[in-house]
């Protein structure tokens, strides 16, 4: 065996393992954050273009569908930021053991999910249901946050290197945070849904404000 | 050449044959279980809203969903296995030959119709139709089986290293066990609808225990 | 400079160029052909619970969406093809020229239109507009043959190595008998819809058997 | 360490990096042009079937589309003109910085969104809304182009090499024209909305006709 062969496989070998894993996640992220668009409609031409001044009814029409624009923005950043958690997480990764796929597995199923609970309360938020949309939404993400833990766990417990494992541990302590604050915020809910809202809103900017930096020398 | 360029030539045709094919496999499978997610639909404003208690109707139309519920979570563990399956047994390729693409093909083509027959069962499960829904089910199943079968055959044949064809006969052999197991439940189905979906769950789980591990030292 | 920086270099650059295209073209058929399973559709549970045997009225209801299946099946195929010959002629290209990007956007575009005519055809076989519909699908295929010649001379155009040209040019004549063929289809159609539809599918398994392999020991 | 590793080291690091940024990014991209293709619709059969002339019908319908085959080539085009300029821009791109992830992913918010404003435009043209419409296609694409030459910024800033910004700043000076360009037409749609439509594509032509070319010999 030459030395190229042999450089070959190596190469080959340490990335096949989580390349595929990492595409595939990458496929179901790519394809729920887009998917969200479908839940923008133009507005119906008949009443428009019936009214008095066609021009002022469709800005009207169009600045009324705020709801679905504020869905689909926080729908598309809550899918952002598990993106980018997730690629920092998977930057240490690498064997694709079966526990680590069954991990991912979950999480990606409940990804699929956010725009579901995200559509109910941009749909229920003006309703008297406002209380119950939003707890099914913090209960939903404190679901999120607990896969991501346990992911998080997976990963980080297949360390060999302990500076990778301290640097883990370092950046991701905030994202615990999450639970607690979730089951305060579904508690909440019953009282002032727009407080709830509030809490899942600063956890958001919490991380991305301490989102992970790339792993530098390391790895 | 010098020797960096020879090495980018190896690593280069060693790679790019499969990693295409595995990038489009992979694509499909995301799709197929991300567009799994448009079958979950936020209960209609008009009918809660107007309820006595909207907070309380909203919670019962959501829990009433149940039955999309739980085919969206079939659905998506089902497709999920069937991808480790097919990422393990991709591991060992190394060329795309053209009997392979087409293999591969039938089992994407079969994935993707997933959806289908897991929406007729929780749609009519509970009706006296149940007979022929769970029977199509099992009968989807068993051409499923086929087709991994087949790419498993196509895919074992062409190794040329003893080792790792040992590794596919032995943690693959369980495979063989669904098509058999899944005639017996479809004959099952048109007297016992519910032990005919009972067959077919117990052979995904026993499919999830015997997850074949990654090829470690060789390959 | 070491030995190792300089192979990465080597690595990253000739993979890097070709690889995104790849990846974004693969992405293109991978959605194309899963946003198929869409068409297919759960017969509606009212008409069938309330009939007389509402398992045979399941059964008989799924069985009378036969043109459903073809069609996806037909469309599948199609684009699985088109996607193979994609594959191979794309182990050749090595730089992502503008122009490269432009003709492959036009195919992608084609591709993704596919279900379109499909659709039309399976829709309106077995009515009186059926010339129309398959004169309609020989039209639109014999374009999708326009810009995958278009492509593949634009790929052949920029091989410097006379063996891959070669390879090419023996593999891929068979792709020049489309649009005459194509052509040959549209007229008929208005006097025998199914001879149309013939030749369009004898065209398909053509290059099925006659499906280029990969590029062994060149490049 | 053997040199095998040590090259397999580097060519890792290198890649991960922005592999996976520009695998979530192909991704999305190759969605939001492939979504385009659900709001083409088979003519309705009932009432082409019961027409005089069924054949001349099912063309007359086919025809009677075109405001959406024309939506459907324009947002295809212009998502595909901005993929190869991604493509260009991350060719230069060698770490993926937490700044970069967010300005990418704002870009990626507004790609998804092209149809939307599209659809707009191609249903309101022919109607005395117009005005509003384009106006609203204009404001969409001044946003666009604010967020890519945001992310070009953000690109070149972290090039350490200098003749890589140059090729930069050269090739993608005629970006900046956007902004003011789309400002204008957004202005001159309430009085003439075909020339505001006439202003956007002429700036799709120009970045045609300037596509940057791949980085030759340099990174």
């Amino acid at each position: 065996m030459t030395l190229g062969e042999e450089t070959a496989r190596v190469v080959e070998k340490t990335e096949k393992d989580t390349n595929r894993l990492e595409a595939f996640s990458d496929g179901v992220f790519a394809i729920a954050i887009t998917l969200l668009v479908l839940d923008l409609h133009v507005p119906p031409l008949t009443s428009i273009i019936h009214a008095a001044s066609p021009g002022k009814a469709l800005a009207g029409a169009l600045l009324d569908n705020w709801p679905s624009y504020l869905s689909f923005i926080l729908s598309f950043v809550t899918i952002l930021i598990m993106w980018i958690y997730h690629h920092r997480l998977f930057q240490a990764v690498r064997r694709a053991e079966t526990v680590l796929l069954f991990s991912n597995g979950l999480l990606l199923l409940l990804v699929t999910v956010v725009p579901f609970p995200t559509a109910l309360v941009s749909a229920y938020l003006t309703t008297p249901a406002a209380s119950v949309a939003c707890a099914t939404y913090a209960g939903f993400f404190a679901c999120i946050n607990l896969a991501y833990n346990l992911l998080w766990w997976v990963v980080t417990r297949q360390q060999p290197d302990m500076r990778v494992r301290k640097y883990f541990q370092g950046s991701m302590l905030i994202s615990l945070l999450g639970f607690p604050s979730y089951l305060l915020a579904l508690v909440v809910a019953f009282w002032l849904p727009w407080l709830c809202l509030s809490i899942c809103s600063a956890l958001w900017i919490a991380w991305v404000i301490t989102a992970p930096k790339p792993l530098p020398e390391i790895a």
